[in-house]
C-alpha cells in the first residue's frame, strides 16, 4: 500500500507544480504559497491574484500544454542564502517566509529547490515524478477555488486556493468523479432534509439537531437494537445525569485535557456545574456506591449518554458534527485478568453491530491502534510501564483476532491506548466511528477496587468502549450509505397500502390496521392521485413495500406485493404478508 | 365532606389551644405564636422556650388533664384597643404583632378572643368544639418538635413548633399511626437504597440521581411502555436538544415566568444557551420546519424529555424532588375543532397508564381543574376572552367524562388553564403527577398555523400533556406504593432459580439460560448458602418467582414454582413456566 501511495503522492504533488507554472502564465504577478498533494489530488495557494471558477478551464488547458512538453523535474539543494537571494529577486514573499521558518524551526542550512525543465523553479521538499510525461493529461481535473489564510492564520493575507483531483489514469479519475456525483446526491444534509429526517432551528441554536417524526424512528430503532443486544451480552444499561460539578472532571483528570471542548460552567447555589463531555466519571461514581466482590466482576456499565462537546461554528455539519450527541457508551470495570476477554468481547460486539448495520470490514471500516506520542508527558499521562504494558495488550488482542490494523502515534487518549474503528464519510473524511480503550488512570484516580478472594481490596482496570458510536454520526453515515433507502427494520415507513381507486380505500384501511396492530409502520395512500402517481411517489420515498389493492385483492383477501428491490412479487394473503414482514424485521433485514 | 372536615378542623384547632395551655403550665414564660389545625392534626409555635421531644410526654399528660376538666370554649369579640392592652399586660409580643397585622391588612376594628374555661385566653379567629369534653383524650398524640421562623420569615425569631395529630376517635388515630409506621418503611429514599435502585454522589452534585442497574430496569420498562402505548395512539415520539438559546424561551414567553426556575446561562461563542426547563418551544420549532395541511392535523408530538428546573437544596428529596428529570411530555398541535377530542384522548390515556401502574381513580389520584387567579394579569397572560373560553372548555370535558373534580384558583399555567391529576406521596404531600393543559399563548407567539380547506393559513391550538409524568417522581411513587414488591413486568429481577444444593447448580443454570433467552430477567442462587437462607433472601428481595430445583425437578425437566403472593404452586415443566411468565409480563401483571 505504502509504495502505491507514494507514487500517487508524487503524481499529485507534481501536478501542483504544473498548476503554479500555468497560473503564472496568465497571472505573472501572482505570489506563490504552498502546493501539497492531498487526498485524491492537490492544491496550490496564490496571493495577489483573482482567480474564479470560470478561469479554471483555461488554466487546465495550459497545464495540459505544459505536461505535453515532457519537462524534467530536477531537484537541487541550495544554501539558505542563495535561495533567499533568488526568491527576493522574484519578490516571492511567501517563499521567503517559508525559508525563514525552516531556518528557525529546523535550523536548516540548505533548502530544496525543484526545476520543471528550465521554465519554472520552486522551493520544495521534493516528491515528484521524473518528467511531466509521467503525468496523464486525461487523469486530472481542476475542481474549485476557495479562500485560505496564509499558514492558516487569520491575521495573515487571504490567498486563493485552487483545488484539483488527480489519479494515475482516466479510469480512476472517472470512477472518482462518478462517486463524487453520487456522493453529492447522498449527502446526508441534503437527503436528511429531502426525506424530512431532521432539522435545525436558528432560534434553538447551531449544531443542535431536532429529530423529526421519521428521523426519530430510525434513531429509536437503533437505540433499541443496541440496548437489547448489549443487555443480552451481559451489559447493564443505566441512566446518569448530563450535568455534574466541575470537581467531578477535576477528580477524573479530564478537565485540563478537555477544557477546550467543554462549555462554560452553570452556577447553582455558588457551585460550578458542567455539561458533561464524557460519561466515564459518572459511571465510576455509580460503581463506588457499594463494595464489589471479585465474583461480581466484570461490571459492564452501559448508557445511551447525552454528551456535550464544543465544535467551532464552521466545523458543524448536519448530524456529522454537532454540539450535543448521544453516545452508545460503556465502561467495563474488571479484574486485570479479565481485561483481555473484555477487549475481545467489545471488538466482537462492534463487528456484530457493524454487520447488522450493513457495514463491511476493511471496506466500510478498518482498525487503527492509536498510541501515544512517545515522550509527550504533557498530553499523555506519565507512566512508562503502564503505557508499554497496555499497548502490547491491545496489539496482542488485535493479533489474536487476526485483524489487519494500522498504528497511529499521537492518537491515544490521555489515559491509555485505543483501538479505533475508522470509517470514511461520503465526503471522504476519515473519522473514528467506534472505539475500545484501555484505561489505567481512571481506576487510580477514583480508587476503583474490588474485594479479591482473600478479602483484600484490589485495583480494577477499565475498558472504555462505544459500540455503535454516536447515534447522530451513525445515522448520518447510514443515510449516506443507503442513500435514503434504509433497510426494512430502520425504515420510518415500512409499508404503504395503495388502493387502485377510492372504491378500495376501505379495504386498504383494513389491511393497514392489521399491519399496524402487528407493529408494522404502515400508511395508506388514500388521496385522489392516480395509481401510477401513487406508486411513483412510493418509489421516490424508497418504500420497502407497496401493497396494491383492488377488486381482485379485496375478493381474495390478498395484497399485491411490490418489493423495493425485487419488484412485483404477485398476490399474497394479508396474514401471510404480515407474517413475512414481521420475520424480516426481526431478522433486521 | 365539607361538614366532616369542618368538625375535624374544629377538633384539631381546639387541641392546639389545649396544647398552648399545657405548655404554659410548664413554661410560664413561653411566648405564644400561632396554633392552627393542619392536615391530620395541629401545631402551636412557642418563643422564649426550649422544648425537646422528651418533654412531649409530660405535656401530653397535662393536655389530658385539661381535657378531662370539661372546660367550655367561649368566643368573644374585643376592640383592638382592649385586646392590645390585654396582650401587652401578658407581654405576648407575637399576639401584638398579629393584632397589628389584622389592623393594617384587614382594617380590623375588633378581634376574636377565645377563652378555655376561665384558665386560658387566646387571640383567635375561632373554629372550636363547644367544650374540652368534645375532645377524645385517646384520639390525639404529640409527635415532634421543629424550628420555625415567626411568620415564616428568616429575619424573625426562631420559635419552637410542637406538632400533634388528632382524630375523632382512637380507631382513626391508630389507623393513622399504623399507616405512618408503614409509610416510614416504604419511604422511597430508604427503600431505594435498600433495594439498590438509585444513588447520589457528592462529587456529581445534589439532586442529580444516578440510576443503578436495577433502578434503570424499572425506568426503562416504564419508558418502553409509555412510548409504545403513545405511538399506538397516534403520537410521534421525537428527540429535541436539552439546551437552546435563551432567545427561544424569550420568544415563547416562558423566560420571565420561569426565570427563577432556570439555571444560569452557558456561553457558546458569545451567545447565551439555557438548560431547557420545558419542551414546548422545542416542539413548536420542529413543527415550524414545514407547512402542515388541515388533513395532517392533529400533530401529536411526544418526547421523553430531559428537563432542568432549579430546586432549593433544602427542597431536594430522593427521586421526588430533583434538579433534572425526564418528563413523558407531549404537545398536540391541532385545529380548534379537534381540541376537545384531544383533551378527552389525553385524559383517557392517563387513565389507562395509571391503571397499568396499579393506581386507582379517586383513591390514588384525583382531578383538579386549575384556574388562573382572576385579575392577576402579571402572573397570567392577559386575554379575558381566551381564559373564559378555555376554562369552560376544560370544565365541559371533565363533566362529559363524568369525572369528579375540584377547582383551584391560582394554579393555572401562565398560558392557560389545566386539568391536573393530583396524587399524594407516602408522606402525605400532595403533588401534581400528570397534567392536561390548554394553551392559547404558544400558537400566537410562534405562529403555529395550518393550511385549511380553502388553502388559507389558520391558527392552531395546543394541548400540552404528560402521560406518566416525570419518570423520577413516578418511580418514587411506585417504590412507595408497592413497598419494593414491584409488579412482575417492572421487577428488576423477575425470577431466581434456587438449586437445593450445589449438585443441581448445572441444571439450575440451564433453566436460567432458557429464561434469559426468552427475555426473562432471571438469576441463579448458586452460592453455598443453605436452601432456607436462599429462599429467605429471595423473599427479602421481593422476588416475584423463586424456582426451586433438585433431583426430582432435574429428572422430570421441571421447576417447583414459588409465587411471591400465592406461595408454593407445585412443579411445572420449564417450557410451561417460560410460557406462563412471558404471558404475564406481556399483560403487565
Amino acid at each position: 500500500m505504502a509504495n502505491k501511495n507514494e507514487k500517487l503522492n508524487n503524481i499529485r504533488h507534481s501536478f501542483a507544480h504544473v498548476l503554479a507554472q500555468a497560473v503564472l502564465k496568465f497571472y505573472p504577478d501572482a505570489k506563490l504559497g504552498i502546493g501539497p498533494a492531498i487526498e485524491n489530488g492537490f492544491y496550490y495557494d496564490f496571493g495577489n491574484v483573482e482567480i474564479s471558477e470560470k478561469d479554471l478551464k483555461k488554466i487546465q488547458g495550459e497545464m495540459k500544454k505544459i505536461i505535453s512538453r515532457d519537462l524534467k523535474f530536477k531537484k537541487e539543494e541550495w544554501s539558505v542564502d542563495k535561495a533567499k537571494k533568488y526568491f527576493k529577486e522574484q519578490d516571492a514573499k511567501y517563499k521567503l517566509d517559508l525559508i525563514d521558518e525552516l531556518k528557525k524551526e529546523e535550523n536548516a542550512k540548505k533548502v530544496g529547490i525543484v526545476h520543471t525543465g528550465d521554465k519554472f523553479t520552486d522551493l520544495c521538499r521534493g516528491g515528484h515524478v521524473k518528467s511531466t510525461k509521467d503525468l496523464n493529461v486525461d487523469a486530472f481535473k481542476l475542481m474549485r477555488v476557495a479562500g485560505a489564510y496564509w499558514r492558516g492564520d487569520e491575521k495573515n493575507d487571504m490567498l486563493t486556493r485552487v483545488y484539483g483531483v488527480a489519479f494515475e489514469n482516466k479510469k480512476e479519475l472517472d470512477k472518482y468523479l462518478k462517486w463524487m456525483e453520487e456522493a453529492k446526491k447522498r449527502d446526508h444534509k441534503k437527503l436528511g432534509k429531502k426525506l424530512d429526517l431532521f432539522t435545525f432551528s436558528d432560534v434553538v441554536g447551531k449544531g443542535l439537531p431536532l429529530w423529526t417524526e421519521k428521523g426519530s424512528v430510525i434513531r429509536r430503532e437503533l437505540e433499541k437494537f443496541i440496548v437489547e443486544e448489549e443487555i443480552s451480552r451481559g451489559y447493564t444499561h443505566v441512566y446518569t445525569p448530563d450535568i455534574a460539578k466541575i470537581s467531578l472532571y477535576e477528580k477524573s483528570g479530564h478537565y485540563p485535557y478537555y477544557k477546550e471542548s467543554m462549555y462554560s460552567p452553570i452556577d447553582i447555589d455558588g457551585e460550578k456545574f458542567m455539561l458533561r463531555p464524557m460519561t466515564c466519571p459518572h459511571h465510576y461514581e455509580l460503581y463506588l456506591r457499594k463494595p464489589h466482590s471479585y465474583r461480581e466482576m466484570p461490571r459492564r456499565i452501559a448508557e445511551m449518554a447525552n454528551l456535550y462537546r464544543y465544535e467551532q461554528s464552521g466545523e458543524l455539519s448536519g448530524l456529522q458534527r454537532v454540539r450535543t450527541f448521544t453516545l452508545a457508551d460503556a465502561h467495563i470495570i474488571c479484574r486485570k485478568d479479565q481485561a483481555k476477554d473484555e477487549v475481545m468481547g467489545a471488538l466482537e460486539l462492534i463487528d456484530f453491530a457493524a454487520k447488522t448495520l450493513g457495514l463491511k470490514k476493511y471496506k466500510d471500516y478498518w482498525y487503527r491502534l492509536s498510541l501515544r506520542e512517545k515522550g509527550n508527558n504533557e498530553k499523555y499521562y506519565d507512566n512508562e510501564k503502564a503505557w508499554k504494558e497496555s499497548e502490547k495488550f491491545l496489539r496482542d488482542a488485535l493479533k489474536e483476532r487476526r485483524d489487519e490494523f494500522e498504528e497511529a502515534e499521537g492518537e491515544a487518549a490521555f489515559y491509555g491506548p485505543k483501538i479505533d474503528i475508522q470509517m470514511r464519510n461520503v465526503n471522504g473524511k476519515e473519522d473514528t466511528a467506534f472505539t475500545v480503550q484501555y484505561d489505567f488512570v481512571g481506576p487510580e484516580r477514583f480508587n476503583l477496587n474490588y474485594i479479591n478472594k482473600k478479602g483484600d481490596e484490589e485495583r480494577a482496570v477499565v475498558v472504555h468502549r462505544s459500540s455503535i458510536g454516536a447515534i447522530e454520526r451513525s445515522v448520518a453515515f447510514l443515510i449516506e450509505k443507503y442513500g435514503g433507502a434504509f433497510p426494512l427494520w430502520l425504515s420510518p415507513d415500512q409499508v404503504w397500502v395503495v388502493p387502485v381507486s377510492e372504491k378500495f380505500n376501505k379495504y386498504g384501511r383494513e389491511v393497514m390496521d392489521k399491519l399496524r396492530e402487528a407493529g408494522v409502520r404502515a400508511d395508506i395512500c388514500d388521496g385522489d392521485d392516480s395509481l401510477g402517481k401513487k406508486i411513483r411517489n412510493g418509489e421516490k420515498n424508497k418504500l420497502p413495500y407497496l401493497l396494491i389493492v383492488g377488486e381482485k385483492e379485496k375478493k381474495a383477501g390478498t395484497v399485491s406485493v411490490r418489493d423495493r428491490q425485487k419488484g412485483d412479487e404477485g398476490a399474497m394473503k394479508v396474514e401471510k404478508f404480515v407474517e413475512k414482514i414481521i420475520k424480516e424485521v426481526k431478522n433486521k433485514k
